[in-house]
């Protein structure tokens, strides 16, 4: 059976652009409820500043209350050397770091340019071979940018490919703005691939236009078998108020059934944590898988 | 460029499923307004008996106050020679009859098993010839059944054979309750193919699952070029309270802009109609394109 990896988002990318804060204590629990959903890998909290982020201001107090799982990671983001040493000494072994394929959006976004990003990056990667820890990159704004609009395949491939060969062990490839379809999707991967071995690349999409599932399978189709998610689809889009954001893991973990591709996750207990995060979100989930399997367990 | 066909059944399979009732008036304006946004067929409503389905009570009102635009076709649904005959009679010139590929919603939908609905439409298909009218046939449950759950791709395809052999210009393959996945619809597209060609052949999908536009994608990579879809996602899914139904037509059409397929749809125009009908029925827009494209005009 195939087996396909889930990255999950909701701690860190989804509870950061939702307008409810959640106490450190539920996000504890989302965690590991997370975990033992069969989730393995769960993007814990940001240490970006919380002047800019005050949603991710309990960085320290979600590293050290952690119930670490037996073969489940942690990753936490981090945006310099500063945020890098505070995650490393909160207890984190596994960072990420963001860049953009936009130069809009990396100034508007991280305050730098594209390249002015990658020398930020240096001494994390530097400090992180030393310390043995693991790096991802994420590349945002590979298809569209909300500043610029287009952005060429090119220049998102060239940026996951600096990431990559400047030590990260995976890329996300992000479609921040959710206006990716199969053809762009496709055509980006082309482009990636000549570069990075796509083992080495994740699909990071948002539902903005309707097209998170549609470009998870023909990612699938193409060779990916890395998806970020995020569960109840958890994290709106904060360039289009209203929209729609990450696609809802528990969508990823029924396409994956459907294509025959084992991500490892149970899916009730995947619903089950869907509805619980949303309510403490004072909102109904909002996933249609979850939506589903919840009105059919009622009726 | 590549055409992909569009049949747009908010009207009529939208409106159906939907709690709040809309007047005559409302459904006129709807479908002017869809004709005018380029779509070129239209369901306008259904010669069903106001005892199973009230929302279509006023379908002689409906035929008789249509604004009949060049070009574009209102096709009814007919569930027998009755119903066929009074469609004519208030104007019709396109109809449709729907079969099932479950025998336990066959039966509990249309109240007798897939052979006697077959006998029901033979004089429809009789009189239609004689008349000149064009017969469209539906398959509902075509991957997964309410009743009985898993349904064969040989089942549906046999189905869909017969409608297809029986008379029908088209056959439109309804996913029902949405529980198709990109997999199992092309094994189902497969099995089709070897009796029916693909150009005769429409994707009807729910996007309960969250799954529409990965099916309708998939459809398409399969050579699938006709599409039904609902404005806004207008209907519910009877079988799942709370879950979404029909995939949106601009979700569709967002889609196949990306893909580089020619709709002859407007989606600015289109979205004011989402706007504007979903309003009537006192809710705002639910489509995903449309909610994006809604934020991006108001920023």
């Amino acid at each position: 059976m195939t087996a396909v990896r889930i990255v999950e988002v909701a701690p860190r990318d989804g509870l950061q652009n939702e307008k409810v804060n959640v106490t450190t204590e539920t996000k504890l629990a989302l965690i590991d409820r997370l975990a033992q959903a069969g989730l393995t890998e769960i993007e814990a909290t940001s240490f970006v500043s919380p002047r800019w982020v005050p949603q991710m201001a309990d960085h320290d107090a979600v590293m050290r209350g952690l119930v670490r799982r037996p073969g489940r990671k942690y990753p936490v983001l981090v945006p310099n050397l500063k945020g890098y040493q505070a995650a490393v000494e909160a207890g984190a072994r596994e960072v990420a770091v963001f860049a953009s394929a936009s130069e809009s959006f990396s100034q508007k976004n991280i305050n730098c340019s594209i390249d002015e990003s990658f020398a930020r990056f240096a001494p994390v990667f530097e400090s992180a071979k030393a310390d043995g820890v693991a790096v991802r990159g994420y590349v945002s704004c590979v298809v569209g940018c909300p500043y610029e609009g287009f952005v060429p395949p090119e220049k998102a491939a060239d940026v996951a490919t600096r990431l990559y060969r400047a030590g990260c062990f995976e890329v996300s490839l992000g479609d921040t703005i959710g206006v990716g379809t199969p053809a762009s999707v496709k055509r980006l991967l082309d482009k990636v691939a000549a570069h990075v071995p796509l083992d080495k690349v994740a699909g990071h999409f948002h539902d903005t236009y309707g097209m998170a599932t549609s470009n998870v399978y023909a990612s699938y189709e193409a060779g990916l078998r890395i998806f970020d998610s995020s569960v109840g689809g958890l994290g709106g889009c904060p360039y289009a108020k209203g929209a729609t954001g990450n696609v809802a893991t528990e969508d990823v973990v029924y396409l994956m059934q459907g294509l025959g591709a084992d991500t490892g996750v149970d899916l009730d207990a995947l619903i089950d944590v869907a509805q619980w995060i949303s309510e403490k979100l004072g909102r109904s989930v909002q996933s249609r898988v979850a939506r589903a399997l919840l009105a059919k367990r009622g009726s």
